[in-house]
This record gives structure tokens, C-alpha cells and sequence, in this order.
């Protein structure tokens, strides 16, 4: 599965040379995605597509004044081997999801954050994690308007080597409006909650 | 009164600036903060300081590869006229505080920015909007390590002509404390009343 964020052109372009082929500087072959042999060797050819991209388009981004920002989460299992995440930057260097680091986020990640922060652990039930992967869309749709439905989702289970749920979340689906209705009521009545500061007259 | 995010020593040569004056480019006179007539020309004050900064330390700053990075706020009345707040940018450039607009963040924004556009108002009672601050601070520390206490505060009331509050919440403050724990239990309890997600087998 890959998920991608950043300057359309350019991610669609990486995708396309992971699909059609295209010389490894080293070798001299043509190599793609559906010949890596581990997904390390995988995330290592996208790597090398974003930067075969940017060489080859880098320039005119410049001179457009167009920052060439894009990122990648690149992640699956080849049967045998072990399931993993990778995060892949616009240089083509990347970083694994571990136990320490539970969840990666791309696109415009500050806003959805903190509750990802407080509640996905490594051990987190799959669905709870989609349902607080929801809400932390939710913060990133109220906070900046130019992120907007849909949503697509994605649940890959270890040893599965299928999607268990591959869905595109649209504006009016019933679910997501009302975890988002919840969710506002909630934290409404969480703020609400909490006693006023002590703070009125303080001075240093 | 003024708050500062971005480069330190930038920052507080403006401050310096407004104190001690500066000559006005076109004017040719030396202007200080407190022979400003209004706010606004004392916003433009600010904002003059500011590019006087960048016109002299900017090179230096650049050559060491460290951006411009700075902002400010910056509010308070004149007595017979209003209270006012502007936010300032690395340009001098600024934008003024309004009902639409009921809210201004500078520095690291966007971690605490969801409670803020849900929760901020208007016509929100000061120590709710208080408190609302605290909360919102407390999402930034928890998603961004290199953010830490103490958190100044400060309190001005239209019309009082000097600040109500004016304290340093230390990491120690009882309160705060209390706050920051009410919050994440309060979240978890809200996350967890959220049915689980329908859309398991779902595939397009």
C-alpha cells in the first residue's frame, strides 16, 4: 500500500515509475516495485524514484518557485517475511514505524497530532486505531479548510496479504458525521469540565 | 503588551528597538514605542522595527543558513480609544485581531489550533478563554517535545488600562497539572464512547 503527499504531479510521476520500471544508477537494470524481493528493497526503489523525479523535474519546480515537498507511506508484507511501515521523505530517505513510533502521518500532520499522540499505542485494537485515526481527520478538516473529503481507508492485517477494508469515506457517509458530532460534543464538555483557573489577580 | 516567537536575538533586538528608538526612514525622526498615538501606528512601529532588523542582521542570518523566523503579538488600549491586537510577521507586515478572527497564535500553532476553532468565541468569557489557552497549550507540549513550561500569561481587560494577570505558570503549578490530566482522561473517555468504526470487510 502507498499513500501519498505533496506536489500531485511529482507523487503521481514516483508511482509511475514504480509501475513501469526505470534504471537503477548502479546496476543499469530496469527495476520495479513487483520485483523487490523485501520491503526494505521496495522502500528503497521508491526512494530512488523520488529522486530520479526530482532530478529530472527539480529544475522547472525551481523555477516555477514551486517547492518540491512530497512525501510517501509506503507499507505491506511479502509472505515469509515481516509486515512493515515506511515513511519516505523528499530527498528519498526514509524511516520504519516501530513500537516506539506507533503511527506515521504525512500530508498536514500538526493539527491531528495530539490525540494520536495520547491514544495509539503499538497494541491498540485495528479498528479502534481507524476510529482514532477518524478523529484525528476530523481536527485536521475543522482546522484547515483546505483539506476535505473524502477519506480513504485502508486495513491491512499481519499474514493476511489482502486489505480487509479498502473504502473511501465520502462527505455525507452517516458514521463519520456522527463521530465527528460526538467528538465536538465531547470536547465541548470536556472543556467544560474542567474548573476555571485560579489565576484572577496574579500578578508578579 | 508584547509576545515574541522565532529567533531569539532577532526578536529581542526589536524589542530593544521599540525601547530605545529608531529613525523613521522617511520621517528622519528617532520614534520610540511610547510616542506612539494609536495602535495601529505603534503596530507599524513594530513592524518597522522588524524590518529594520532584517536589514541589518538579515545577510549575516543568512550566510549562517538560519531563517528570518520571527512573529509577534502585540495588543493592549490607549486610554479613549480601542483595545486592539495585531499579529505581526517576519516582514512587518500585520493582521488585526477581530469577531471573525476571535483568536491569533504565534510560534508553534497548529497542535493546539483544533480546541481553539472549536472552543474560542468571541463573546467567550476571559478565564474560560483562559483556560481554553491552557488546554490548547498542553496539546502543543504534549506533540512537541522541544516546547516547555513555564507559560506566561497574561490578562488585560478592555477599559482597565493594566493587565488583571500577569504570571508565570511553572511545571510545577498545581493547577496546570490538574488541567493536563483532566484533559487526557477526559479525551480517552471521549474517544472510547465513539461506536467502532462500519466499515470492516468493506472493500470498493
Amino acid at each position: 500500500m502507498i499513500a501519498a503527499a505533496g506536489i500531485l504531479s511529482a507523487t503521481q510521476s514516483v508511482i509511475n515509475l514504480l509501475i513501469e520500471g526505470f534504471e537503477n544508477p548502479e546496476s543499469k537494470e530496469i527495476e520495479r516495485l513487483e520485483d523487490m524481493r523485501t520491503m526494505f528493497a521496495a522502500a528503497q526503489l521508491v526512494g530512488r524514484a523520488v529522486r530520479r523525479v526530482r532530478q529530472v523535474e527539480g529544475a522547472a519546480y525551481e523555477q516555477a518557485s514551486v517547492a518540491f515537498d512530497l512525501s510517501f507511506l509506503f507499507g505491506g508484507q511479502i509472505a515469509g517475511s515481516d509486515m512493515r511501515l515506511f515513511q519516505i521523505y523528499a530527498a528519498g530517505n526514509f524511516i520504519e514505524c516501530s513500537q516506539d513510533m506507533p503511527f506515521m502521518q504525512i500530508g498536514e500532520p500538526k493539527y491531528g497530532k495530539p490525540i494520536l499522540d495520547r491514544a495509539v499505542t503499538h497494541d491498540v485494537e485495528i479498528y479502534d486505531a481507524l476510529k482514532i485515526g477518524l478523529i484525528s481527520m476530523d481536527s485536521t478538516l475543522k482546522s484547515n479548510l483546505g483539506v476535505g473529503p473524502p477519506v480513504d481507508i485502508a486495513v491491512l492485517r499481519r499474514d493476511v496479504l489482502t486489505t480487509e477494508v479498502d473504502w473511501r469515506i465520502e462527505a455525507t457517509d452517516p458514521y463519520f458525521h456522527d463521530l465527528r458530532d460526538r467528538w465536538s460534543a465531547a470536547l465541548r464538555a470536556a472543556h467544560m469540565a474542567i474548573p476555571p483557573p485560579p489565576y484572577e489577580n496574579m500578578r508578579r
